[in-house]
């Protein structure tokens, strides 16, 4: 298996089928593919050798999607770059496995050259931009106009075909090292689950660096389906484009979907003319979906179904899926739209204790994972690869449960925990009681340090527009639904959450005010 | 990837589910797994080591089942003996792969004594029939009575999981080597094609320790449907059986689909109590279905669709997919029909010519497959191996071209060509065209030696019931849609044509008494 073969399968079977339409163009699948085997012997041609490093720092684009399909073509490794980061950050990650050349567009020219000065490793970078190149970095059209494609280098399997990095907002970030296997698996695992096939025209709205939006795309690629790409998520961007390309399919954070709803109604104006019939499938994950905002999306996209995927970047990304069956009424009935789905085809998933055993059904305890997607090992970190992956077994650092059925209801990253008084606190408990309150709009729970008990329960609460509530209010509402000694003892009223760039919301930003040393 | 990780899956996910009906009785994937688990102990405790071959030697039955999950749940390895084979067939192979166990039904049971007598490697018997345990066998139901579940031994990826013999009626027989990988990934790409889902029920009629069927039942097991087993074929029993048991999927040989509808035509009275509305889904291979055959089977199951695979033994076994929408009135116009349809999502197909390089897109040569569905190799064969699988490229030995769509169009085994002074003649096209003539029912088309131009074209037909025709006529027909050289210069009316297991002509038995030495 290796990443490539979605494209050669494409090219083979349905050469003039556009395979990708960004700002008004449109580009086939025999274009493409002549592009990306001309990108990749560029990349050869300024000595990129097998398996070294090429970085990405872009916002979305069609040439965002020819890095992903060229690096591989010429045998080199994936590193994509996280465009939240700072430059040290940049600077630690393109160090740490020594990236031999970096593509740059023009929002990120500037920390490029302080990642040039700094890293050693790095011997070209390539403008990717429309505007005029930057002193000292090479044409990226006029590399593949200048080149003549390439065989595929057919690096495959167990082969290395990216590091992508994690962990950016706790701590050093690590790379995590994924196979073409890897990938390949994880597309696959996407189309048994019937969510993709060859009328899909998908549109890719979240950060391409991040794994999430790059597995979409090789799943769109094994489809054989269609990418629409938007430059950077903005909701009434985002709206548009759906109307105007026709879009069946988008991954989204409930939090984006949010926002592209409230957008139609402060925009009602536009939003009238908008024909959103065409979507049909919405995939969203890092969060659930409150039945209310499901309610709201159906109103707006009344052919949309709803998958939600759970995973992490070292299970190329996904373990479970929750499918478009299981968001009726009657799953909101038997709690399963609470649970993250089951786990996908070729992936197994079980609950171990701390010693790694299963524990019984329905106990909390650490999601373990194994299958083909599990990733390779962190880049240069044999000791936390070997914490994290042991007897094939994939630690995720996730606490939850399994059902009778199959079904894995997530509760904390289990270092998120709250232990308060010796009892264990998990937040996301406390937010699903909590985000009923008719007057809360969004919340975070988080454990703030408390002499007596170790921890409290600490909410962050977003009040809906015009609404007020009190401590004592928030407490008697969620006193009814889940014990005492969950319930918040304090709380903080704010204007929004920290978000990161997929719509999770960062806790440790919360945390860091109370912890001298955040955790 | 594991080949029993999809019962696993099943196991975790719906313990309560039918897995397998059978004689009337319905066994749980929960009861299932469990006797898998204890036949798999039960095999360790003979003393099969991992990777030692355990032998099935049986019509289909539920135990058949059981046994293609417990050999590699063992970590042990399947090989599944042909039905049709004399003793000495038997004892080549199992002597070929030095076989540890034999598992037998009643109909074997003294092939088996002759099997055992000759094959030092065998120590142990298994009766698996219902009758009195013959002396010197064990008896199946008490091993697994008498033993505990074991672990899965999790022998996984490229590891050995089976030998399936093939070619036993061309020459001498050679075991293919099939890993778990190959296994997964064939099923992968099953589910992908979306032709099995959980709601599939499926009929296995076809023999079982064919691989084609083999490869359905782990198709079946990966969608977590139900399997329903027929011990062996009989048009009147499969017609009930699909009626009965509410069959969703069929995989059959088209003489079996025609088997099974002149039943319906003899048998009135009967048929006319059979609801055959469940079926959905018709799987087909080893040779096309005429339009005819089509338009009577769309009349007797209204709601069926047809899927056309090929493959072969050492792919796994399928390379190419023809779908239920090229299964309609416009694929017949465009011609499609008569392919074999594309390449499966997570495999490659090109056409080669002796050297290896590809030929243009419409002209004939080898067809040439690659992926993670390409055997390991032949056991103990290493030169026949090399000569197969080079560049990672199988080597099928079978003609076609390719069209510019990417469908695979099958012309002849490269050694079944026909050389007719100087010119290739492919049986497939001559066969294509006497077919369409109104007296021939069936035909096959083979050379004879000639002293002339080395061979001659000779067709074999069977005719319509009551029909009659001449060799002048046959020609005249064919005249119309082929070149002269091509037209058959000698005919043969039979009776019936000469059926392998799985109803492929075997167009060696019509040599035979051309040729002093078979070809």
């Amino acid at each position: 298996m290796y990443m490539t073969q979605s494209l050669h399968r494409s090219m083979q079977q349905r050469p003039d089928k556009i395979a990708l339409r960004f700002n008004g163009q449109s580009t086939t699948y025999a274009e493409f593919g002549d592009r990306v085997a001309r990108l990749a012997a560029a990349l050869r041609k300024l000595g990129v050798a097998e398996g070294e490093r090429v970085a990405m720092f872009s916002l979305n684009s069609a040439r965002y999607i020819e890095y992903y399909m060229a690096v591989p073509w010429a045998g080199a490794v994936l590193n994509p770059v996280n465009i939240r980061w700072s430059a040290p950050e940049v600077i630690y990650s393109v160090n740490d496995c020594s990236t031999a050349v970096l593509i740059v567009d023009d929002p990120f020219v500037d920390i490029a050259r302080k990642v040039a000065a700094a890293c050693p490793s790095l011997r070209r970078i390539i403008y990717a931009g429309d505007g005029e190149t930057p002193e000292g970095m090479l044409n990226y059209e006029a590399l593949v106009a200048d080149s003549e494609p390439m065989e595929d280098a057919y690096r495959h399997g167990d082969d290395l075909a990216g590091i992508f990095y994690t962990g950016g907002t706790t701590g050093v970030p690590k790379g995590v090292m994924l196979s073409h296997t890897n990938l390949v698996s994880s597309s696959c695992n996407q189309l048994m689950a019937g969510t993709l096939d060859e009328g899909t025209t998908m549109l890719h709205v979240m950060p391409m660096f991040h794994l999430a939006c790059f597995a979409s795309i090789n799943g769109v690629f094994l489809s054989a389906g269609t990418h629409a790409v938007l430059r950077a998520f903005e909701p009434g961007a985002m709206m548009a484009a759906i109307a105007e390309t026709s879009i069946t399919h988008v991954l989204l954070a409930p939090t984006m979907i949010q926002m592209g709803l409230d957008w139609m109604g402060s925009n009602p104006g536009r939003a009238a003319h908008l024909d959103l019939t065409s979507l049909r499938s919405i995939r969203y994950g890092a969060s659930p979906m409150t039945p209310t905002l499901m309610a709201r999306t159906r109103a707006t996209f009344p052919h949309a179904t709803f998958t939600q995927g759970y995973g992490m970047t070292e299970l190329a990304p996904v373990a479970t899926l929750l499918g478009a069956e299981y968001h009726t009424d009657e799953a909101v009935a038997t709690g399963k739209i609470h649970s993250v789905g089951r786990p996908v085809h070729t992936t197994e998933v079980k609950i171990v204790d701390e010693m790694g055993n299963e524990v019984p059904r329905g106990c909390v305890g650490e999601i373990a994972v194994r299958g083909p997607n599990v990733m390779l090992g962190y880049w240069n970190k044999p000791e936390a690869t070997a914490e994290a992956i042991r007897n094939g077994w994939m630690h995720t650092g996730d606490g939850g449960y399994m059902d009778e059925d199959g079904f894995v209801f997530l509760m904390d990253r289990i270092k998120d925990m709250i232990v308060s008084g010796g009892e264990n606190v998990y937040s996301a408990e406390v937010e699903k009681a909590l985000v009923n309150h008719p007057a809360v709009a969004q919340c975070a729970v988080i454990g703030v340090p408390h002499e007596k008990w170790g921890e409290a329960v600490h909410a962050v609460i977003v009040l809906k527009p015009g609404a007020t509530t009190t401590l004592e209010s928030v407490r008697s509402h969620c006193r009814e639904q889940i014990a005492g000694y969950k319930c918040p003892v304090s709380v903080d009223f704010r204007e929004a959450l920290p978000l990161s760039s997929i719509g999770k919301v960062l806790k440790n930003e919360l945390r860091k005010p109370y912890w001298a040393q955040p955790a």
